[in-house]
C-alpha cells in the first residue's frame, strides 16, 4: 500500500473519480426498486444529495426547494445571507462583475459585518417556509452561531473548515471544543468537517458527531491544492474516513454519516462516491445551475475567510435547467449532468445493489480517463456551459 | 492483481485499448494465408466483424451487404426499423436535426410504438435478399420478438441490454429466464450481452447461448461510464470473459463465441480485441462511416431514448468511403479507418498467428498511449472526420 | 523501489511536483504562529525563499530588496552584471528582442568579457544599500571569483553549475577543488549545485560547503531534459539528498542546508519542496514576475554558457505586482502566484507543522494532476499570464 | 516484471521515450573529450548517427555529406532513387501534393518498377563522390539486390522490413535465408531489422549479422501502431535487444551493433536510446530537416510497400537549417533539434560517460513527461515546426 518517492520516503498512492470506474453487479436490480436514502439524528432524506453552503448555490429559497425534493440545502451563516438584509441584490452584484474585478468586488462585499439577527432570521424563514433548516459555521464562530441557531429551531447544524482536526494548536486564538458543541447543540445532529483521512475521521467521531464531510482540495471552486499543496483526491479519501466509521460503528455501536463534499462534476461522479463509502453527497456547481440558484450561473468558495490567501474563485458554470430537472430528471441530456438521482439509482440497479449499504460494497476498478475510449470522434453536442 | 484505493478498498488496474500494445512474433505468417474467421451455430463467417446494433448503422440493406462481404449486421428490432413503415424518413430526420435538438427529437420519435408486423417484414426483407438475418430485442421484449423472429426465418438472436445478468431483482418486472429463451429458440444460436466480468460471463454461458457480448461503457456513442460511473475498459473485460470461454469450454465442451463490442475506433483496437481473446468484434461508428449506412455519417447509442435518463448520443463520424473499402480496402487512406479486415490479417501476420484461437495468445504490452511517440510533428493529413 | 524497463534494465520510477500532493494533518497549527526560518553560516532568514542568480532575476536592488523582505536574493558573477558596467540597458535591449532573434541577442551579449572591477562593485553596491550580498559563480571561475567576492565582502558565495560533482574529468581543464575553496572561502558560507542524487549529495557535503542546491532539468527556463535527456523530478530529487543530508548530520553533526532549485511555479509547488525535505527554496521565474525584477516580465537561463548548445531560453512570465505582494502578500488573485510566503505558513499550519524540520514530515501522497478534478470547469479569471 | 490485463493475462510494461529521464552521474566528465564513436565492419564512425532509408532523406548526395561529417546515410533501393532516372523530379511532385492528395499520389508513384541498372548506378554515383554506400532493401528482393550492391562497391548492406524474424511461414513466397545471405555478402557487413525482442534479436544475431535495427510502431512517419495494434516503445525494446547482444557477445565473442531506429525527435530522445543500451541511432524525421534533404521538409515511410493498406504518411516537418548545424551544430535553437551529436557528448559528459558503452550503462529512471514540469509558462520562442 505505497510506494517510495524518494530515500526512506513512502508513500500511497491516492485516487481521484476520474481514474476509477464501477464493475457491474453479477445481480441487476429494478432501478425504481432501489431505496437510496439516509438518515442523520430524525431526519430521513428520500435523495441523499446535499447543496453546499455556498451563497452562489443555497439561499432560503433554495434551501427549502431542495427539502421538497426530498434533500438538504446547507444555507452558510459566514455569507452574504446573514451580513446584508438583502442578499440577492450583493449577490448579482458579485454576478454582474467583471472576471478581473470579481475576486476584489467579493473581497470587499466579505467585509461587512455579520449581522446576528440574520441569522434567527433566515432560519425562521426556511422552517416558514416548510424547508429543513441547515446551517453552517467556521469553527470560531460555531459556540455562539450554533446558540444562536439552536434558538431560531435549526434542525441540523454544520461546523466547516478547509481542514478540521479536534485539536488545533494556538497562542492567540482559543480552539473550538466539538465534543462541547455536541453537547450543547443537542438534540439537534451536528455536521463536521473537512477532513480526508482516517485518523482525523475517527478522532472527529469520537466527540460525537452525527455526520463527517470528506473532502480537501477537490471542488472546482476550491484552489486548495494549488495554493497550499495540500489534498488528496475524494476515491481514497471516502474510502478512508469510510473504514473509520465502520470501525467506530462497531466499537461504539453508533452510525456516523460520511458525506463525500465537493469534486464531483457529473452524476458518475455521484456514484463512485458512494461505491467508495459515503452516505450522501454535497454538491456545489452542479446545482449551482440551476434556475433556483441565486447565483444565476455562478458560483464562488464558502466564505473566502482569508483576505491575504484568496482559496476561492468565482467559477461561471451556467444555468441548465430547473432544479428538479437537475436532481430528480427527466433530463434531455446525455451529458451526466442531470437526473443526478435517476442516475445514482440506475447505477445502483446495474451494480445489483438494493440500498446504499450494498452501493458501498460495489467492486471498484482503476481505469484510465473516459477520454482514451468513449471520446474518439468529438461529440457534437456541447452542453457542458449551460445557456 | 491489485492495489488499494483507501484502507480495506482493494481495487484491480483495468486496462483499455489505448493503454496496450501487441508484440510482434517470433515467427511471423504470410498475411493472405492467416484463417481469421470465426463460427456460431452453423454459420461460418469468413471476416469477424459484426456491424452494431444500430439505427444509424444496420438497415435491411445494411445486413445484406455485411453478409456478402463475409461478415454479420444485426438489426435493432426496438429502433426506427420496427417502429415505421419508411424507415429510412425518418432516419433523414435525426440526420437533419441541429445538434442542440438532436437527443429530443431521438427521444420524441423512439416514443412511437413498435409495429409486430414490421419484425417479421424486416427479417423476410433480409432473407429475401440473400442476407443473413441476424436481429436484436431487449430482454423485456425477448421472449415475445424471440417467437416471431424465429416464425419469420430468423438466423440469428440477440439479447442486448447495458447490462445483462442471469438474475435480475424486480418486483414490478418478470425477468427473463435466459435458459428458456435458448431453449424455444432452438435451433437458431442466441448471443446474449453485454456483459464485462468472468463471473457473469460464465454464468451466461451456463444458459446455454452461443455468443456472448463483451463491453460496458467503451463506445464512442455511449455515455454509460460518465452518466454511471460504471465501465470496465475492453481489454481487461474482454480477456476475462475470455478466460470465462475457456474455463467453460474444458468443463462443457462447449465454445462459446465471445464478441468484444463497442470502443474499437481503429483497426489497431480491433487488432487488440483479438489478442485479449476475442473470437469476434461488434462495431458501431466505424461502420456508420460507410457510403450504404443508413445515419449518413451519423450514429447513435441504443440506450439514447431512454427519456429519464438519456445515454447515449449522436455521434458525427462522418462518410468516408464504401462499405468494402472500410471492410477490406484496399484503402487510401493511412489513418487505420479503412480496411480493418486487412489490417487485421497483416497483424495475425506480424503476430505469427495462423488463425483467431493463436491470436488470442498474442503477448500483449502496457504501453503508453500513441501519441507520446508517434505523433510529435502534427500531421498534415487528416483525414478522420470523414468528408 | 523499482520497476524494469527492460531485460535488467532496472529504473527508480521518480516524482515532480504535479505528482504528489501533501495530506492535512492530525494535528492544525495556528498560521501566524509558525516559524519557517532557515539558517546558512551565522545567516538567518525569516522566509526560506532564495531569489535565483538569473539576470531576468536577480539585480542590486532586487537583491536588497528580497534581504530588506527577509529573504535573499543570489547575484550571477557570470552574466550581464559583470559584463557591462549600464547592466539595465543591456537587459532592456533582450527585453526588447523578439522571440525570433532573443537567443541570438542573448549570446552575442554574453560574449563581452566578464570585468572583474564589476564583481567588487557589484557586491559593494548590495552591502551599501544594507542588503545580504550573495554571489554566485561557475566552477571553472570559482577560485577567482571567490577570492574576489571575499575581498569585496560577499556574504555568501555560490558555486553553480548544471550538473556538479567532486570529481570532473578533463585532460583540458582544471577541475575545482571543492574542498580547498570552501577552506579559502570560510568564515563565508559555500553553497554548491546542482544535484539530484543521494551520492552526490553525500560527496559535496563532504566538502564542507553549507547548503546544497538540487534540481536539473525542472526549471521553466531551462531544457536540460529536452536537450540532454537528463533530469529528476524535483520530489524525488529533494527527498534524496534531503536524506544525505540527515545522514551526513548524524554521522558529522554538522547541518547542510538543502535548497530546492527549480521547477515551482505555483505556491503549492513551495510547499511540496520544504514537504519532501527542503530547508529553503530558490526560484526564478515567480519572482521575475514581480515589479523590481531587471527582466521586466522576461526571464532567461543562467549564463548561457554553452555557445554551441543553448540550453535556456528567454520566458515571458509578465509582470503581477510588486515583490512584497508576491512574496508575503496580500493576494488578491487566487491562482497561486502571490503571497508565497503565507501560502507556506498557511499549508504548515493545516499540515501541522510548527517548523520547517516538522513541515519535512508531512505526509505525501501520490495523487494525479490537480486538473483531472478541481477543473471541471473553465476559470472565467485567467491572470496567470500577468499584465 | 509484469502485471495482470485480465484472468490469466500477464502483461509486460514497456518504457518509451518520453517516460524516462537520465540521472547525472557520480562523476563527470569533459564533453570534448567523450568518444561516441562505432563501428561496423571495418568502419568505424565518429558519429553515431544514420540517417533513415527513407525517399524524402537519403538521396546520392546527402548520403556523401552523412560521410562527409563522420555519419552514415542508407539509400532506400524500393523507392524513388531506383525507379526513375531523375529522382528529385518525382519527389519534387511528391512535395507539391496537397495534403489530402499526397498519399494517393505516392502510392502511384510507387508503382512504378524498379530498374535494376539503377541500384548500381547510385552506389557508384555515392562512392565517386566519397562517401560511404549503405543501401537497404526489403526481405523479399535482398538476395538479388545484395548480389547486385555487392557488384556495384556497395559498403554496407541491410535488410529492412517492418517486422523482421528469421522464420517467415508462406506458401506462396520463398521466405530469405538470411544466414545464406550474409554468407553471400561477406566482406560487406548486413544490418537487418526492425525487431524488438530479445527473442527474435538473439535469433538475427545468430545468423551472422553485424547489425540490428530495433523498433516496430514508433516513428512519426509510421502509423503500424494504430493501423495494426503492434509496437513496442524504444526504451523496452532497445534495453531488451542490447541484453541479447550482450548475451551473444559473452557466448559466440562477436559484437552485433544495436541500432535504435524511429521515434526520436529531440537530442534529448537520441541521448535515452544509447542509455538503454544503443550503439548507434537511426533517424529520419530529424534529419528531413536539413537543406540538404531532398524532401525539402517533408518526409514519408520507406516504400509504402503495401498499396492496399498504406502505413506511413507524409509528414511536414520543416527546413530548420543546414546538415552540419543540425548534427553538429552549433546550434543557436534551444529546442533540442539541433547540434544533436554536441547534446550527445554534453549527455555523455554530465553522466560521467567516457564512451558508448560506459553509456549504456547510465542510470534510466521513470519519470513524468516533461511537460508537467518544465513547462509552466509557454515559451514564446516556437521554432519546432521550421521556415
Amino acid at each position: 500500500m505505497g510506494m517510495f518517492v524518494g530515500w526512506g520516503r513512502k508513500a500511497r498512492v491516492a485516487y481521484g473519480f476520474n481514474e476509477v470506474a464501477l464493475v457491474p453487479g453479477k445481480v441487476t436490480v429494478d432501478p425504481n426498486e432501489v431505496d437510496a436514502s439516509w438518515s442523520i439524528g430524525n431526519f430521513k432524506f428520500r435523495v441523499p444529495i446535499i447543496a453546499s453552503a455556498m451563497d452562489g448555490v443555497v439561499d432560503v429559497k433554495f434551501a427549502v426547494a431542495m427539502s421538497k425534493l426530498g434533500g438538504l440545502g446547507v444555507l452558510n451563516l459566514e455569507g452574504i445571507q446573514t451580513r446584508y438584509d438583502e442578499p440577492q441584490e450583493i449577490i448579482d452584484r458579485i454576478v454582474a462583475a467583471t472576471p478581473e474585478e470579481a475576486t476584489r468586488i467579493i473581497q470587499g462585499l466579505y467585509t461587512q459585518p455579520i449581522k446576528k439577527e440574520l441569522i434567527t432570521k433566515r432560519i425562521k424563514e426556511i422552517k416558514a417556509k416548510g424547508g429543513i433548516a441547515a446551517v453552517s459555521s467556521i469553527p470560531q464562530n460555531a459556540d455562539e452561531f450554533g446558540r444562536l441557531s439552536k434558538a431560531a429551531g435549526a434542525d441540523i447544524f454544520a461546523v466547516q473548515s478547509t481542514v478540521i482536526t479536534t485539536k488545533y494548536i494556538s497562542r492567540a486564538v482559543k480552539a473550538l471544543d466539538l465534543k462541547k458543541l455536541v453537547k450543547n447543540m443537542k438534540p439537534i445532529p451536528v455536521i463536521a468537517g473537512n477532513c480526508v483521512t482516517y485518523e482525523v475521521g475517527l478522532e472527529l467521531m469520537g466527540t460525537g458527531i452525527d455526520g463527517v464531510l470528506v473532502g480537501v482540495g477537490p471542488g472546482s471552486a476550491c484552489t486548495t491544492r494549488s495554493v497550499l499543496g495540500v489534498g488528496v483526491p475524494q476515491i481514497t479519501a471516502t474510502s478512508d474516513v469510510a473504514a473509520a466509521r465502520d470501525f467506530y460503528y462497531r466499537e461504539k455501536r453508533k452510525y456516523v454519516s460520511v458525506i463525500t463534499d465537493g469534486g464531483m462534476t457529473t452524476s458518475g461522479d455521484i456514484c463512485k462516491a458512494f461505491a467508495s463509502g459515503a452516505d450522501a453527497v454535497m454538491i456545489g456547481g452542479a446545482l449551482a445551475r440551476a434556475e433556483e440558484a441565486p447565483g444565476k450561473g455562478f458560483h464562488w468558495g464558502m466564505a473566502m475567510p482569508n483576505r491575504d490567501l484568496p482559496r476561492g474563485t468565482r467559477v461561471k458554470v451556467g444555468v441548465i435547467g430547473g432544479l428538479k430537472e437537475i436532481l430528480l430528471g427527466p433530463s434531455s441530456f446525455d451529458d451526466a449532468t442531470q437526473n443526478l438521482f435517476g442516475a445514482l439509482r440506475n447505477c445502483m440497479g446495474v451494480c445489483g445493489a438494493k440500498n446504499v449499504q450494498e452501493m458501498q460494497l460495489t467492486e471498484i476498478i482503476i481505469a484510465g480517463s473516459i477520454t482514451s475510449e468513449g471520446k474518439a470522434w468529438q461529440r457534437e453536442q456541447k452542453v457542458g456551459m449551460g445557456k
